[in-house]
Protein backbone atom coordinates (compact mmCIF):
# COMPACT_ATOMS: atom_id res chain seq x y z
CA UNK A 1 0.00 0.00 0.00
CA UNK A 2 1.29 3.41 -0.92
CA UNK A 3 1.35 5.89 1.94
CA UNK A 4 -0.05 8.92 2.82
CA UNK A 5 1.40 12.47 4.18
CA UNK A 6 1.06 15.69 5.51
CA UNK A 7 2.43 18.60 3.03
CA UNK A 8 3.16 21.76 3.20
CA UNK A 9 5.16 24.50 1.31
CA UNK A 10 7.88 27.28 2.35
CA UNK A 11 9.39 29.40 -0.26
CA UNK A 12 11.30 31.81 2.03
CA UNK A 13 12.79 31.59 5.72
CA UNK A 14 9.46 33.46 7.04
CA UNK A 15 7.55 30.75 6.17
CA UNK A 16 10.05 28.20 6.77
CA UNK A 17 9.00 29.23 10.92
CA UNK A 18 5.61 28.48 10.33
CA UNK A 19 6.39 25.20 8.71
CA UNK A 20 8.43 24.32 11.73
CA UNK A 21 5.56 24.92 14.46
CA UNK A 22 3.19 23.51 11.74
CA UNK A 23 5.61 20.28 11.98
CA UNK A 24 5.85 20.06 15.81
CA UNK A 25 2.24 20.72 16.59
CA UNK A 26 1.46 17.92 14.39
CA UNK A 27 3.81 15.35 16.09
CA UNK A 28 2.88 16.81 19.29
CA UNK A 29 -0.94 16.18 18.63
CA UNK A 30 0.11 12.69 16.74
CA UNK A 31 -0.28 11.04 13.74
CA UNK A 32 0.90 7.69 11.67
CA UNK A 33 1.73 9.94 8.56
CA UNK A 34 4.48 11.05 7.18
CA UNK A 35 5.18 15.15 6.91
CA UNK A 36 6.35 16.64 3.75
CA UNK A 37 7.88 20.37 3.26
CA UNK A 38 7.98 21.15 -0.61
CA UNK A 39 11.10 24.11 -0.59
CA UNK A 40 11.77 25.97 -3.15
CA UNK A 41 15.91 27.43 -4.22
CA UNK A 42 15.42 30.33 -2.29
CA UNK A 43 16.01 29.14 0.88
CA UNK A 44 18.66 29.40 3.38
CA UNK A 45 20.37 26.39 4.19
CA UNK A 46 20.89 26.95 7.98
CA UNK A 47 16.75 26.99 7.62
CA UNK A 48 16.50 23.87 5.21
CA UNK A 49 18.90 21.88 7.56
CA UNK A 50 16.28 22.39 10.51
CA UNK A 51 13.53 21.63 7.98
CA UNK A 52 15.35 18.04 7.13
CA UNK A 53 15.44 17.14 10.62
CA UNK A 54 11.51 18.06 11.26
CA UNK A 55 10.11 16.27 8.05
CA UNK A 56 10.34 12.84 6.72
CA UNK A 57 10.76 14.41 2.93
CA UNK A 58 12.56 17.86 1.77
CA UNK A 59 11.53 18.23 -2.21
CA UNK A 60 12.67 20.57 -3.68
CA UNK A 61 10.22 22.50 -6.34
CA UNK A 62 9.75 24.86 -9.02
CA UNK A 63 8.29 28.14 -8.04
CA UNK A 64 5.27 29.13 -10.00
CA UNK A 65 3.80 32.82 -10.12
CA UNK A 66 0.81 33.73 -11.28
CA UNK A 67 1.94 37.63 -12.01
CA UNK A 68 -1.03 38.82 -11.86
CA UNK A 69 -1.00 42.06 -10.04
CA UNK A 70 -4.68 43.25 -11.29
CA UNK A 71 -6.70 40.43 -9.32
CA UNK A 72 -3.76 40.20 -6.23
CA UNK A 73 -4.20 44.08 -5.81
CA UNK A 74 -7.89 43.29 -5.13
CA UNK A 75 -6.70 41.32 -2.03
CA UNK A 76 -4.20 43.16 -0.98
CA UNK A 77 -1.99 40.76 -0.99
CA UNK A 78 0.44 41.26 -4.15
CA UNK A 79 3.16 38.82 -2.45
CA UNK A 80 0.87 35.76 -3.31
CA UNK A 81 1.24 35.09 -6.82
CA UNK A 82 3.84 32.79 -5.69
CA UNK A 83 1.48 30.44 -3.97
CA UNK A 84 0.79 28.97 -7.72
CA UNK A 85 3.79 27.08 -6.53
CA UNK A 86 1.58 24.83 -4.49
CA UNK A 87 0.28 23.06 -7.30
CA UNK A 88 3.49 21.13 -7.42
CA UNK A 89 1.99 18.91 -4.48
CA UNK A 90 0.34 17.02 -6.66
CA UNK A 91 3.71 15.58 -7.90
CA UNK A 92 3.77 13.61 -5.13
CA UNK A 93 2.64 9.89 -6.13
CA UNK A 94 4.98 8.39 -3.82
CA UNK A 95 1.74 8.88 -2.00
CA UNK A 96 -1.44 7.76 -2.46
CA UNK A 97 -3.50 10.48 -0.85
CA UNK A 98 -2.23 14.12 0.98
CA UNK A 99 -3.39 16.39 3.35
CA UNK A 100 -1.94 19.82 2.06
CA UNK A 101 -2.06 22.55 4.94
CA UNK A 102 -0.48 26.27 4.50
CA UNK A 103 2.46 26.74 6.83
CA UNK A 104 0.62 29.18 8.83
CA UNK A 105 -1.53 26.50 10.13
CA UNK A 106 -1.01 25.03 13.68
CA UNK A 107 -2.97 22.05 14.96
CA UNK A 108 -4.39 21.92 18.25
CA UNK A 109 -6.31 18.45 17.94
CA UNK A 110 -5.85 15.08 16.05
CA UNK A 111 -6.47 15.42 12.58
CA UNK A 112 -5.50 11.83 11.13
CA UNK A 113 -9.10 11.36 10.34
CA UNK A 114 -8.98 13.82 7.11
CA UNK A 115 -7.91 10.76 5.08
CA UNK A 116 -10.99 9.23 5.20
CA UNK A 117 -11.84 11.87 2.67
CA UNK A 118 -11.61 11.66 -0.98
CA UNK A 119 -9.95 14.46 -3.31
CA UNK A 120 -10.98 17.44 -3.77
CA UNK A 121 -12.03 18.06 0.61
CA UNK A 122 -11.89 21.23 1.82
CA UNK A 123 -13.56 23.76 4.32
CA UNK A 124 -15.61 26.34 3.09
CA UNK A 125 -14.16 29.88 3.07
CA UNK A 126 -15.41 32.41 5.68
CA UNK A 127 -16.05 35.62 3.69
CA UNK A 128 -17.23 33.75 0.55
CA UNK A 129 -18.38 30.08 1.49
CA UNK A 130 -19.01 28.97 -2.14
CA UNK A 131 -15.27 29.18 -2.53
CA UNK A 132 -12.97 26.57 -0.61
CA UNK A 133 -10.15 27.70 1.20
CA UNK A 134 -7.54 26.30 -0.40
CA UNK A 135 -5.06 26.73 2.96
CA UNK A 136 -6.00 23.34 3.61
CA UNK A 137 -7.71 20.59 1.20
CA UNK A 138 -7.38 16.46 0.95
CA UNK A 139 -6.31 15.28 -2.39
CA UNK A 140 -4.36 12.26 -4.73
CA UNK A 141 -1.14 13.39 -6.00
CA UNK A 142 -1.31 12.87 -9.72
CA UNK A 143 1.02 13.73 -12.72
CA UNK A 144 -2.23 14.06 -14.88
CA UNK A 145 -4.02 16.50 -12.52
CA UNK A 146 -0.72 18.28 -12.36
CA UNK A 147 -0.31 18.96 -15.98
CA UNK A 148 -4.28 19.60 -16.36
CA UNK A 149 -3.59 22.60 -13.12
CA UNK A 150 -0.69 23.45 -15.47
CA UNK A 151 -2.32 23.95 -18.48
CA UNK A 152 -5.00 25.59 -16.77
CA UNK A 153 -3.39 28.43 -14.38
CA UNK A 154 -1.18 29.14 -17.83
CA UNK A 155 -4.57 30.28 -19.53
CA UNK A 156 -5.57 34.19 -19.13
CA UNK A 157 -7.84 34.66 -15.70
CA UNK A 158 -7.63 31.45 -14.44
CA UNK A 159 -7.41 32.42 -11.13
CA UNK A 160 -9.66 35.28 -9.89
CA UNK A 161 -7.57 36.13 -7.07
CA UNK A 162 -4.31 35.89 -8.34
CA UNK A 163 -3.10 33.12 -5.89
CA UNK A 164 -3.30 29.12 -5.73
CA UNK A 165 -7.61 30.16 -3.87
CA UNK A 166 -9.17 31.16 -6.93
CA UNK A 167 -6.98 29.37 -9.20
CA UNK A 168 -8.39 25.96 -7.65
CA UNK A 169 -11.78 26.89 -6.93
CA UNK A 170 -12.08 27.49 -10.68
CA UNK A 171 -10.41 24.16 -11.47
CA UNK A 172 -12.14 22.26 -8.61
CA UNK A 173 -15.46 23.97 -9.43
CA UNK A 174 -18.01 21.76 -8.81
CA UNK A 175 -16.88 21.38 -4.68
CA UNK A 176 -19.73 23.89 -3.74
CA UNK A 177 -22.51 22.11 -4.94
CA UNK A 178 -21.82 18.66 -5.33
CA UNK A 179 -21.15 16.16 -2.40
CA UNK A 180 -21.33 17.29 1.50
CA UNK A 181 -18.69 14.79 2.44
CA UNK A 182 -16.34 17.02 0.83
CA UNK A 183 -17.46 19.65 3.07
CA UNK A 184 -14.91 19.34 5.58
CA UNK A 185 -16.38 21.12 9.05
CA UNK A 186 -14.76 24.76 9.81
CA UNK A 187 -12.80 23.37 12.79
CA UNK A 188 -10.44 21.74 10.19
CA UNK A 189 -9.33 25.14 9.31
CA UNK A 190 -10.81 28.27 11.35
CA UNK A 191 -9.12 31.38 9.46
CA UNK A 192 -9.08 34.87 11.19
CA UNK A 193 -11.81 36.83 9.71
CA UNK A 194 -14.41 34.37 11.91
CA UNK A 195 -12.86 35.89 14.84
CA UNK A 196 -14.49 39.56 13.33
CA UNK A 197 -17.15 38.73 11.43
CA UNK A 198 -18.94 35.85 14.26
CA UNK A 199 -17.18 35.93 17.70
CA UNK A 200 -20.01 33.57 18.94
CA UNK A 201 -20.24 31.01 16.68
CA UNK A 202 -16.11 30.75 17.89
CA UNK A 203 -16.97 31.15 21.54
CA UNK A 204 -19.36 28.09 20.87
CA UNK A 205 -17.22 25.67 19.35
CA UNK A 206 -13.81 26.76 20.10
CA UNK A 207 -12.95 23.34 22.25
CA UNK A 208 -13.82 22.06 18.92
CA UNK A 209 -11.22 23.56 16.77
CA UNK A 210 -8.98 21.30 14.99
CA UNK A 211 -6.83 23.53 12.95
CA UNK A 212 -5.76 27.53 13.24
CA UNK A 213 -5.20 29.32 10.02
CA UNK A 214 -3.48 32.51 10.72
CA UNK A 215 -4.30 33.84 6.99
CA UNK A 216 -4.12 37.43 6.40
CA UNK A 217 -1.38 39.81 5.88
CA UNK A 218 -0.44 39.06 10.14
CA UNK A 219 1.70 35.93 10.53
CA UNK A 220 2.83 34.68 14.07
CA UNK A 221 6.58 35.23 13.15
CA UNK A 222 5.70 38.95 12.43
CA UNK A 223 5.72 39.34 16.07
CA UNK A 224 8.31 39.22 19.03
CA UNK A 225 7.51 37.18 22.03
CA UNK A 226 9.03 37.71 25.16
CA UNK A 227 9.34 34.28 27.38
CA UNK A 228 9.69 35.61 30.41
CA UNK A 229 6.19 37.08 31.01
CA UNK A 230 4.81 35.61 27.85
CA UNK A 231 3.97 38.76 26.37
CA UNK A 232 3.49 39.25 22.20
CA UNK A 233 4.55 42.82 20.64
CA UNK A 234 4.16 44.01 17.19
CA UNK A 235 1.26 44.96 15.75
CA UNK A 236 -2.08 43.51 17.49
CA UNK A 237 -4.51 46.06 16.79
CA UNK A 238 -7.72 44.26 16.13
CA UNK A 239 -6.25 41.51 17.73
CA UNK A 240 -9.48 39.75 20.25
CA UNK A 241 -8.24 38.12 23.54
CA UNK A 242 -9.19 35.11 22.39
CA UNK A 243 -6.59 35.52 18.82
CA UNK A 244 -4.23 37.05 20.83
CA UNK A 245 -4.63 33.52 23.02
CA UNK A 246 -3.88 31.32 19.66
CA UNK A 247 -1.00 33.89 18.78
CA UNK A 248 0.48 32.64 22.02
CA UNK A 249 0.00 29.00 21.63
CA UNK A 250 2.05 29.32 18.19
CA UNK A 251 5.10 31.10 20.34
CA UNK A 252 5.13 28.73 22.67
CA UNK A 253 5.93 26.18 20.68
CA UNK A 254 7.62 27.90 18.45
CA UNK A 255 9.94 28.69 21.66
CA UNK A 256 9.94 25.32 23.36
CA UNK A 257 10.31 23.00 20.50
CA UNK A 258 11.94 24.83 17.48
CA UNK A 259 13.79 27.91 18.91
CA UNK A 260 16.28 25.57 20.70
CA UNK A 261 16.68 24.23 16.92
CA UNK A 262 17.35 27.08 15.55
CA UNK A 263 19.90 29.04 18.40
CA UNK A 264 22.01 25.47 18.19
CA UNK A 265 22.75 26.93 14.48
CA UNK A 266 22.29 30.58 14.31
CA UNK A 267 23.84 31.43 17.65
CA UNK A 268 23.09 35.34 18.63
CA UNK A 269 20.43 35.79 15.69
CA UNK A 270 17.09 36.90 16.57
CA UNK A 271 14.04 35.30 15.42
CA UNK A 272 10.08 36.56 14.99
CA UNK A 273 11.39 39.07 12.58
CA UNK B 1 -52.69 22.32 -4.18
CA UNK B 2 -51.54 25.09 -1.20
CA UNK B 3 -49.68 27.55 -2.29
CA UNK B 4 -46.37 29.50 -1.41
CA UNK B 5 -45.28 32.54 -0.03
CA UNK B 6 -42.19 34.95 0.61
CA UNK B 7 -42.46 35.85 4.34
CA UNK B 8 -40.92 38.75 6.31
CA UNK B 9 -40.63 40.28 9.63
CA UNK B 10 -41.31 44.03 10.66
CA UNK B 11 -41.25 44.71 14.50
CA UNK B 12 -40.73 48.62 14.21
CA UNK B 13 -40.93 51.29 11.85
CA UNK B 14 -37.28 51.20 10.51
CA UNK B 15 -37.20 47.56 9.46
CA UNK B 16 -40.56 48.50 8.19
CA UNK B 17 -38.85 50.44 5.43
CA UNK B 18 -36.77 47.80 4.75
CA UNK B 19 -40.14 45.42 4.28
CA UNK B 20 -41.39 47.51 1.57
CA UNK B 21 -38.11 47.72 -0.66
CA UNK B 22 -37.74 44.26 -0.10
CA UNK B 23 -41.10 43.58 -1.78
CA UNK B 24 -41.07 46.18 -4.41
CA UNK B 25 -37.29 44.60 -5.07
CA UNK B 26 -39.06 41.15 -5.60
CA UNK B 27 -42.28 42.51 -7.56
CA UNK B 28 -39.48 44.12 -9.80
CA UNK B 29 -37.62 40.81 -10.97
CA UNK B 30 -41.22 39.02 -10.93
CA UNK B 31 -42.78 36.49 -8.75
CA UNK B 32 -45.65 33.91 -8.70
CA UNK B 33 -46.00 33.57 -4.62
CA UNK B 34 -47.64 35.29 -2.10
CA UNK B 35 -45.98 37.77 -0.01
CA UNK B 36 -46.51 37.97 3.48
CA UNK B 37 -45.27 40.28 6.06
CA UNK B 38 -45.35 39.60 10.40
CA UNK B 39 -45.67 42.57 11.94
CA UNK B 40 -45.71 42.99 15.98
CA UNK B 41 -48.26 45.30 17.67
CA UNK B 42 -45.69 48.17 17.47
CA UNK B 43 -45.72 49.25 14.46
CA UNK B 44 -47.28 52.41 13.70
CA UNK B 45 -50.57 52.75 12.31
CA UNK B 46 -49.47 54.75 8.90
CA UNK B 47 -46.84 52.09 8.31
CA UNK B 48 -48.69 49.00 8.64
CA UNK B 49 -51.53 50.73 6.12
CA UNK B 50 -48.54 50.66 3.41
CA UNK B 51 -47.10 47.08 4.19
CA UNK B 52 -51.59 46.40 3.50
CA UNK B 53 -51.39 47.97 0.55
CA UNK B 54 -47.43 46.46 -0.92
CA UNK B 55 -47.99 42.67 0.81
CA UNK B 56 -50.41 40.08 0.08
CA UNK B 57 -50.97 39.26 3.67
CA UNK B 58 -50.24 41.39 6.79
CA UNK B 59 -50.08 39.34 10.22
CA UNK B 60 -50.28 40.00 13.33
CA UNK B 61 -47.50 37.97 15.76
CA UNK B 62 -46.65 37.50 19.32
CA UNK B 63 -43.44 39.28 20.08
CA UNK B 64 -40.72 36.78 21.81
CA UNK B 65 -37.55 38.19 22.86
CA UNK B 66 -34.25 36.04 24.02
CA UNK B 67 -33.22 38.39 26.44
CA UNK B 68 -30.21 36.99 26.15
CA UNK B 69 -27.73 40.33 26.86
CA UNK B 70 -24.70 38.04 27.61
CA UNK B 71 -24.41 36.27 24.38
CA UNK B 72 -25.68 39.47 22.19
CA UNK B 73 -22.78 41.32 23.53
CA UNK B 74 -20.61 39.23 22.01
CA UNK B 75 -22.22 39.89 18.78
CA UNK B 76 -22.28 43.47 19.76
CA UNK B 77 -25.75 43.81 18.92
CA UNK B 78 -27.97 44.16 21.95
CA UNK B 79 -31.60 44.57 20.13
CA UNK B 80 -31.36 41.44 18.15
CA UNK B 81 -33.18 39.17 21.01
CA UNK B 82 -36.31 40.38 19.43
CA UNK B 83 -36.01 38.57 16.44
CA UNK B 84 -36.71 34.92 18.43
CA UNK B 85 -40.19 36.46 16.79
CA UNK B 86 -38.84 35.24 13.67
CA UNK B 87 -40.24 31.49 14.54
CA UNK B 88 -43.92 32.73 14.37
CA UNK B 89 -43.32 31.78 10.67
CA UNK B 90 -43.74 28.13 10.85
CA UNK B 91 -47.81 28.88 12.38
CA UNK B 92 -48.40 30.28 8.63
CA UNK B 93 -50.10 26.57 7.76
CA UNK B 94 -52.34 28.31 4.61
CA UNK B 95 -48.41 27.83 3.05
CA UNK B 96 -47.15 24.48 2.00
CA UNK B 97 -43.80 26.49 1.66
CA UNK B 98 -42.37 29.49 2.44
CA UNK B 99 -38.85 31.16 2.40
CA UNK B 100 -38.10 33.52 4.78
CA UNK B 101 -35.92 36.58 4.00
CA UNK B 102 -34.93 39.38 6.68
CA UNK B 103 -36.36 42.80 5.56
CA UNK B 104 -33.00 44.02 5.41
CA UNK B 105 -32.50 42.06 2.35
CA UNK B 106 -33.13 43.57 -1.58
CA UNK B 107 -33.52 40.99 -4.45
CA UNK B 108 -31.63 41.39 -7.68
CA UNK B 109 -32.76 38.88 -9.67
CA UNK B 110 -35.50 35.82 -9.49
CA UNK B 111 -35.67 34.06 -7.23
CA UNK B 112 -38.83 31.61 -7.46
CA UNK B 113 -36.37 28.40 -7.69
CA UNK B 114 -35.54 28.28 -4.37
CA UNK B 115 -39.24 26.73 -3.51
CA UNK B 116 -37.82 23.67 -5.24
CA UNK B 117 -35.52 23.24 -2.28
CA UNK B 118 -36.47 21.53 0.78
CA UNK B 119 -37.03 22.61 5.02
CA UNK B 120 -34.35 23.80 5.64
CA UNK B 121 -32.61 25.14 3.04
CA UNK B 122 -29.96 27.99 3.28
CA UNK B 123 -26.77 29.55 2.94
CA UNK B 124 -23.85 29.36 4.50
CA UNK B 125 -23.20 32.30 7.22
CA UNK B 126 -19.48 33.97 5.85
CA UNK B 127 -17.58 33.86 9.52
CA UNK B 128 -18.85 30.51 10.56
CA UNK B 129 -19.56 28.92 7.69
CA UNK B 130 -20.72 25.49 9.41
CA UNK B 131 -23.59 27.55 10.42
CA UNK B 132 -26.57 28.98 8.08
CA UNK B 133 -27.08 32.25 7.75
CA UNK B 134 -30.70 33.20 9.44
CA UNK B 135 -31.21 36.01 7.03
CA UNK B 136 -33.39 33.39 4.34
CA UNK B 137 -34.32 30.09 4.72
CA UNK B 138 -36.65 27.95 2.74
CA UNK B 139 -39.26 25.65 5.27
CA UNK B 140 -42.67 23.97 5.12
CA UNK B 141 -45.64 25.71 7.82
CA UNK B 142 -45.99 23.61 10.74
CA UNK B 143 -47.31 24.29 13.81
CA UNK B 144 -45.52 20.71 15.16
CA UNK B 145 -41.91 22.36 14.29
CA UNK B 146 -43.37 25.93 16.18
CA UNK B 147 -44.56 24.25 19.41
CA UNK B 148 -40.74 22.15 19.12
CA UNK B 149 -39.03 25.53 18.77
CA UNK B 150 -40.89 27.30 21.40
CA UNK B 151 -40.05 24.70 23.77
CA UNK B 152 -36.43 24.94 22.56
CA UNK B 153 -35.70 28.49 22.64
CA UNK B 154 -37.66 28.91 26.30
CA UNK B 155 -34.30 26.16 27.31
CA UNK B 156 -31.00 27.99 28.96
CA UNK B 157 -28.53 28.38 25.96
CA UNK B 158 -30.93 27.73 23.67
CA UNK B 159 -29.29 30.07 21.38
CA UNK B 160 -25.32 30.62 21.03
CA UNK B 161 -25.34 34.06 19.89
CA UNK B 162 -28.54 35.27 21.53
CA UNK B 163 -30.37 35.69 18.01
CA UNK B 164 -32.65 33.89 16.02
CA UNK B 165 -29.28 32.58 13.97
CA UNK B 166 -27.98 30.55 16.63
CA UNK B 167 -31.58 28.98 17.69
CA UNK B 168 -32.00 27.92 14.40
CA UNK B 169 -28.50 26.71 13.71
CA UNK B 170 -29.18 24.80 17.05
CA UNK B 171 -32.43 23.12 16.26
CA UNK B 172 -31.43 22.11 12.56
CA UNK B 173 -27.89 20.75 13.41
CA UNK B 174 -27.55 18.52 11.18
CA UNK B 175 -27.94 21.29 8.26
CA UNK B 176 -23.73 22.03 7.85
CA UNK B 177 -23.02 18.18 7.29
CA UNK B 178 -25.84 16.24 6.01
CA UNK B 179 -27.27 17.09 2.32
CA UNK B 180 -25.68 19.24 -0.04
CA UNK B 181 -29.27 20.69 -1.54
CA UNK B 182 -29.81 22.46 1.39
CA UNK B 183 -26.80 24.70 0.44
CA UNK B 184 -28.20 26.93 -1.49
CA UNK B 185 -25.49 29.28 -3.31
CA UNK B 186 -24.44 32.24 -1.67
CA UNK B 187 -25.59 34.43 -4.08
CA UNK B 188 -28.82 34.15 -2.58
CA UNK B 189 -28.00 35.76 0.46
CA UNK B 190 -24.45 38.08 0.31
CA UNK B 191 -23.77 39.65 3.06
CA UNK B 192 -21.81 42.70 3.84
CA UNK B 193 -18.65 40.83 5.46
CA UNK B 194 -18.01 39.28 1.97
CA UNK B 195 -16.66 42.56 1.18
CA UNK B 196 -14.26 42.65 3.32
CA UNK B 197 -13.15 39.36 3.48
CA UNK B 198 -12.55 38.44 -0.05
CA UNK B 199 -13.36 40.95 -2.31
CA UNK B 200 -11.89 39.01 -5.59
CA UNK B 201 -15.00 36.38 -5.13
CA UNK B 202 -17.42 39.30 -4.61
CA UNK B 203 -16.40 40.61 -8.14
CA UNK B 204 -15.97 37.19 -9.78
CA UNK B 205 -19.16 36.36 -9.01
CA UNK B 206 -21.28 39.76 -8.70
CA UNK B 207 -23.40 39.75 -12.14
CA UNK B 208 -24.63 36.21 -10.48
CA UNK B 209 -25.88 37.51 -7.09
CA UNK B 210 -29.80 37.45 -6.19
CA UNK B 211 -29.88 38.96 -2.92
CA UNK B 212 -27.88 41.32 -1.20
CA UNK B 213 -28.37 41.13 2.90
CA UNK B 214 -27.30 44.34 4.87
CA UNK B 215 -26.83 42.30 7.46
CA UNK B 216 -24.66 44.18 10.38
CA UNK B 217 -25.41 47.48 12.48
CA UNK B 218 -25.51 49.82 9.32
CA UNK B 219 -29.06 49.64 7.67
CA UNK B 220 -29.47 51.23 4.14
CA UNK B 221 -32.18 53.13 6.00
CA UNK B 222 -29.91 54.74 9.04
CA UNK B 223 -28.71 56.97 5.90
CA UNK B 224 -29.68 59.61 3.93
CA UNK B 225 -30.23 59.98 0.25
CA UNK B 226 -30.49 63.25 -2.01
CA UNK B 227 -32.52 62.29 -5.25
CA UNK B 228 -30.91 65.29 -7.08
CA UNK B 229 -27.52 64.18 -6.96
CA UNK B 230 -28.08 60.82 -6.21
CA UNK B 231 -25.54 60.74 -3.23
CA UNK B 232 -25.46 59.10 0.04
CA UNK B 233 -24.46 60.53 3.77
CA UNK B 234 -24.07 59.10 7.15
CA UNK B 235 -22.32 56.85 8.57
CA UNK B 236 -20.19 55.33 5.59
CA UNK B 237 -17.09 54.57 6.67
CA UNK B 238 -14.90 51.53 5.31
CA UNK B 239 -17.94 50.71 2.69
CA UNK B 240 -15.96 50.29 -0.56
CA UNK B 241 -17.36 51.16 -4.26
CA UNK B 242 -19.28 47.86 -4.58
CA UNK B 243 -21.04 48.44 -1.34
CA UNK B 244 -22.29 52.06 -2.10
CA UNK B 245 -23.51 51.09 -5.54
CA UNK B 246 -25.50 48.12 -3.20
CA UNK B 247 -26.75 50.63 -0.86
CA UNK B 248 -27.77 53.46 -3.75
CA UNK B 249 -29.70 50.74 -5.51
CA UNK B 250 -31.69 49.88 -2.02
CA UNK B 251 -32.60 53.93 -1.97
CA UNK B 252 -33.31 53.93 -5.98
CA UNK B 253 -36.04 51.90 -5.50
CA UNK B 254 -36.59 53.59 -1.67
CA UNK B 255 -37.22 56.58 -3.82
CA UNK B 256 -39.00 55.95 -6.78
CA UNK B 257 -41.01 53.05 -5.57
CA UNK B 258 -41.67 53.31 -1.31
CA UNK B 259 -41.65 57.01 -1.09
CA UNK B 260 -44.48 58.04 -3.06
CA UNK B 261 -47.01 56.11 -1.14
CA UNK B 262 -45.15 57.29 1.98
CA UNK B 263 -45.43 60.86 1.45
CA UNK B 264 -49.01 60.48 0.24
CA UNK B 265 -49.77 59.39 4.14
CA UNK B 266 -47.37 61.58 5.85
CA UNK B 267 -46.79 65.39 4.06
CA UNK B 268 -43.74 66.80 4.69
CA UNK B 269 -41.86 64.15 7.02
CA UNK B 270 -38.23 63.20 6.41
CA UNK B 271 -37.05 59.84 5.43
CA UNK B 272 -33.97 57.57 6.35
CA UNK B 273 -33.62 58.50 9.75
O1 LIG C 1 5.99 33.97 -0.12
C1 LIG C 1 5.31 32.96 0.12
C2 LIG C 1 3.91 33.00 0.22
C3 LIG C 1 3.23 31.83 0.52
N1 LIG C 1 3.89 30.64 0.70
C4 LIG C 1 3.15 29.39 0.99
O2 LIG C 1 1.83 29.53 0.47
C5 LIG C 1 0.88 29.47 1.54
C6 LIG C 1 -0.27 30.43 1.25
O3 LIG C 1 0.12 31.78 1.50
P1 LIG C 1 -0.47 32.55 2.78
O4 LIG C 1 -0.60 31.59 3.90
O5 LIG C 1 0.37 33.78 3.04
O6 LIG C 1 -1.89 32.99 2.25
P2 LIG C 1 -3.18 33.33 3.20
O7 LIG C 1 -3.51 32.06 3.93
O8 LIG C 1 -2.77 34.46 4.11
O9 LIG C 1 -4.24 33.71 2.20
C7 LIG C 1 1.72 29.79 2.78
O10 LIG C 1 1.11 29.32 3.97
C8 LIG C 1 3.02 29.09 2.48
O11 LIG C 1 2.89 27.70 2.68
C9 LIG C 1 5.27 30.60 0.61
O12 LIG C 1 5.88 29.56 0.78
N2 LIG C 1 5.94 31.76 0.31
O1 LIG D 1 -35.80 45.27 16.02
C1 LIG D 1 -35.90 44.41 15.12
C2 LIG D 1 -34.82 43.62 14.76
C3 LIG D 1 -34.98 42.70 13.73
N1 LIG D 1 -36.17 42.55 13.09
C4 LIG D 1 -36.34 41.54 12.03
O2 LIG D 1 -35.39 40.51 12.24
C5 LIG D 1 -34.49 40.46 11.14
C6 LIG D 1 -33.10 40.12 11.63
O3 LIG D 1 -32.49 41.24 12.24
P1 LIG D 1 -31.29 42.00 11.51
O4 LIG D 1 -31.55 41.97 10.04
O5 LIG D 1 -31.07 43.34 12.14
O6 LIG D 1 -30.04 41.06 11.84
P2 LIG D 1 -28.68 40.95 11.00
O7 LIG D 1 -29.08 40.44 9.65
O8 LIG D 1 -28.08 42.32 10.96
O9 LIG D 1 -27.88 39.96 11.78
C7 LIG D 1 -34.62 41.83 10.48
O10 LIG D 1 -34.21 41.83 9.13
C8 LIG D 1 -36.09 42.10 10.63
O11 LIG D 1 -36.85 41.36 9.70
C9 LIG D 1 -37.25 43.35 13.45
O12 LIG D 1 -38.32 43.24 12.85
N2 LIG D 1 -37.08 44.26 14.45
MN1 LIG E 1 -2.33 30.67 4.81
MN1 LIG F 1 -30.63 40.88 8.42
Amino acid sequence: MLSEAFVTLVTNDGYALGALVLAQSIRQVGTKRNLVVMISKHLSNSLRKILEINFDEVILVDEFDSNDTEHLSLLSRPELGITFTKINCWLLEQYSKCVFLDSDCVVLRQIDDLFEREELSAVPDAGWPDCFNSGLFVYRPSKETFRKLIKYASEKDASFDGGDQGLLNEFFSSWGSSDISRHLPFVYNVTSNAFYSYLPAVTRFRNDIRIIHFAGTLKPWHLTYNPKDEQLSGNLNGQNDIQRELLLSWWRIMYQRVWPQLSKLNQGESIGS
